[in-house]
């Protein structure tokens, strides 16, 4: 038996480095991970804990954060489940101690100056922050499964971005999207995916009994998709809904054919495209995904229904946001980046 | 002050039936309701009560359904929140009795044989039917208005569809669509749209926590969309979704525009169709309706966010599937028939 | 046809203080009321509206709070949903300038300085104070409906305490209760009870899913309770929780008495005690009451459970915290301060 | 490695049952379980399929029920999730063809006829239920650990009951509680608890935003309490309630102390009792459990808030009732009986 993995993940304590953290503790081939506050957290800003129903089931105590304290755990993967701002700070100094990095935040996700500019990054001209951008690689084992194993930063997706990307990729390899007519994805996520910061948006009475459209026009998560999926922003309208739920997300993609196609044809280029890919279930026709199906797995589900026509096609796509959408995805990279199988730890 | 309207409801115990009880009971201009069970409740089938929340209220006891009975209570409007079937069989002899009708049901909701098909109707050849499928006017006050007053019989829009329709009206009416380029409607119901009925689908554990699509391209109400609007079937496409909560519809819309336009002459195209109209919100951009807003009330609420290229338009429609949906319009309905306000009674 | 009367609301962008807007607005013998902001709120540092849903309905525009606006409106009666300092700041200056008051926070309910403590007023020897403590009547209309006609200064009960409270009533004064035994109330409330402010507690995902017990012997409203029934703190245990709904409240409680007893005479207890009181509805057992059926209505629901062996009480009340546990209850007790019926504005 | 045990699950589609294939599926020590439908399911009545979620991770197909199927799997361990007629009907025939059981259902739970009363068994003067009565081992590990091992029927405990009496079982034992002022367990379930049958209770919208108390003084799992803590009738009441959530039990219980205590005795005995039991957290007071905390775990938590009188005491007791309170127990049950780590395939 080699020895296990040193890993360490700061922001234990958000809705994902916490699932994060859990799910470290249970991976059969990584040691007890070292768990740290934040910077700011660190600092006497906040001091919120890891959540009781960590009690019990030897959870390390949560330590404030200091340079220090990864080099003698000897960690030798660092995930960040940090905000971006505090990922493009911490991530310079992580690469140059010689540490790789999983960063769940957005830092690192985008290579087009133009879509970096929603996180209003101002050092894009930097020569590290440049370099760190170029060498990034976007973690989703699904499509960049090649690069991910040499990598020494992974971006870990949006969780948006995940459902979008996973349910168009198949379609646009196959050439076989009106581009011309416009993609849609209108896509509805629990409340987790907002955070942990009380506000009146995430207040149980502003969600409770309610849904809502926002960021119309401006997600984040909308610069990722189409860096992936190399299309232009006139081809794709992206509408997030927040949905009375704490987790799961449900992306419903609206997309043109060139031609007329049948049924087992878009099923037989889903199930080609993933064919080996172990956390991607497509779904028979006519029966879709729901939320409910991958809540608390790592799976990304995918069905569809075709229009009579044979040209009109409606995707359903549904991730656990906190899984495929965040930490399961990022244990799914850390199995890649050391030649584990993609499931270890996952089930 | 004249003589109060008799009316009376069968089917008052299911959502829309006892929410109309609910506002027939305080209406100033309309007698204390006759409540009626459906005939199949009569007949021993099931046998539940109004709601324990009418307790204290005045609400007359429930009565088995029977003519005689409303010969007796002197009945001049009759509610039908009865299944489509139910609707199909008693409205001909309503009506014959010189009773004026208002049918929540999709019974008489549609002209076109093709849209009848979904509901299995097998009288379209019928003599009656056919006429009175003639006859009946589809009860949309904010596009039918000078017709509703003078009908005698009068189906109640879907309440999908009144979210669907009013959200288009204006965009068609001014000709500015490029319905070449299709329009979509992902909407999302809350459950009591599916009504009272258990089963599997409807049961707390399979709708909590969870979203999901259903009769993606074979939706009833898609009929009424596409004949209120002038529509071909391959310009829309009409996605329902079942939401987590327990009332309100909120429906997210794409449309392309055949030019280029400016957010302030979307807003003025909302603006003056619906001006004068009571019960239409239009929201000025970029602030969106949310189902909450809505919620146990009779408006229906518009916004839109149009993108930068002033082609791409993205709609937001909420309406409470119970009122403005369902037993809210009926009571405008019938303030129109009866030349009373359009707020009468349900403020 | 009289003059309306002239109202104003201070924090009327709160939960309780919009639902108290809603009813003013609709109140057949109430004015257009003024609406203010709170203080805090008016110094800058918040500035929410009201609510989207109060567009098209008539709604003033939110006034910042003064003086001098209260004057120039001529208010006659002024409605404080203000946190109970500020409360305690705002009313004497309201008093003395002719204003009669309902408070519809806790500065004003408590007699006895021991239950003070848990508020922390430092002033409880301050002869304003403790004049304006002796003077405010506890504004409970169904066991103080003789002295709240004559009040210049109304303290609006708890919600969770107006649910305890007519549950126990009429057993305590029948002289049934074993109180030496100990009674229970173990009380759930939906979270608009715990304010807008949004804080972890408040967070949809803390919420959601969940049930959760807090302030365990240690609630603000168990002075009041104890107050307006006579107890000794020995005898009432109290508990409440949080309920993932966004509203109403459901007290289950437990009682011994002193005696062997019949259902039909506990039922008879309440009837008696409830005759022609408007806002009170006893439910026959075995049927209870559910946080549903009083939901959007001011009622109190009572109903009761009786064990074979006469002695042991089970008992639920529930309210609408916004409504009969806030606004509707001081919508009740205005009534009565002006002689009006006890239901106007309420239906 | 010993060979794997062979498990079989009767009504593997339920609630219960599914949540046992599934962590019999992810156990190191058993062997794909055989999954079977019910009887009646079999039999046509109904044909549910295992639930979406299980796809793609090795879950066996459905088998219809039949004897010869659990003979040629060469069944070692039957797992019932049945109804309790059904289990009633099963285990002679279980027991006789040399398996062992554990009976999920509430058929043999129970020694005392006067509490088998309530689940209708007209059976009891039968040699062989009589006998199978007194062989069955009530399944709480936490208090029959010593048995357990040995047997040949497990009763899997009741998911209230095994909130309620994990909660008493320490104070109980230390003889510390003053049993005549009486019990009280004020409980609260998710709809889960219900069964997946579709009825008008479990319709969601009768759930939601709703809370109702069900059963008072003539729930089905009092019996089982009563028995387990050797308590009368008179000395406990237990008033179940239907909470708006999918999972999860919390217990308010309500015990008065014959003697004055601190609470760090309180704690002491709790930490004393369940020393070692890896599946119950005792929270170190004034922390209190919630529902969130054991949700998705096997755990039971504990706490308790002690007044300032030191007599009377506020327990709350948490427990996820398709793990803890079913599944889980069942499989905790199933380590003990083969003599394995009491966390093995629950972590």
């Amino acid at each position: 038996m080699p020895a296990k993995l040193k890993t360490a993940v700061i922001g234990a304590t958000g809705y994902s480095g916490s699932e994060l953290a859990r799910l470290l503790l249970h991976h059969p081939r990584v040691d007890t991970p070292l768990l740290l506050r934040r910077q700011s957290e660190t600092n006497g800003e906040k001091s919120a804990g890891m959540p009781p129903s960590f009690a019990g089931n030897g959870c390390p105590t949560l330590q404030p954060f200091s340079w220090t304290a990864l080099q003698q755990h000897e960690t030798e993967l660092l995930f960040l489940a940090t905000p971006h701002e505090a990922s493009r700070s911490l991530v310079p100094e992580a690469l140059a101690g010689g540490l790789r990095v999983i960063d769940l935040s957005g830092a690192w996700r985008l290579k087009q100056a133009q879509h970096r500019a929603i996180y209003g990054f101002r050092d894009e001209d930097a020569v590290t922050a440049a370099e760190l951008t170029e060498k990034a690689v976007y973690g989703l084992p699904e499509l960049n499964g090649d690069r991910i194993p040499h990598a020494a930063l992974v971006a870990n997706p949006g969780c948006y971005a995940t459902s979008v990307i996973l349910a168009l990729a198949p379609l646009l390899a196959a050439g076989i999207v009106d581009r011309k007519k416009g993609i849609i994805s209108d896509s509805k996520s629990g409340v987790s995916g907002a955070g942990k910061e009380p506000n009146a948006r995430t207040h149980f009475v502003s969600v409770a009994d309610n849904l809502s459209a926002y960021s119309v026009f401006g997600h984040r998560h909308v610069g990722e998709i189409l860096e992936q999926l190399d299309l232009n922003t006139s081809e794709l309208i992206f509408t997030p809904h927040l949905l009375p739920i704490p987790r799961g997300i449900l992306s419903t993609l609206y997309v043109h054919l060139n031609r007329e196609m049948k049924p087992v044809e878009i099923e037989s280029c889903f199930r080609g495209f993933y064919s080996g890919k172990r956390w991607v279930r497509v779904f028979a026709t006519p029966q879709l995904p729901e939320i409910q199906f991958s809540l608390h797995t790592n799976y990304c589900d995918l069905g569809f229904c075709l229009a009579e026509d044979g040209r009109r096609l409606v995707l359903v796509s549904c991730v656990d946001n906190l899984l495929k959408g965040a930490a399961g995805q990022a244990v799914q990279n850390m199995n890649l980046m050391y030649g584990w199988k993609e499931e270890e730890g996952l089930q």
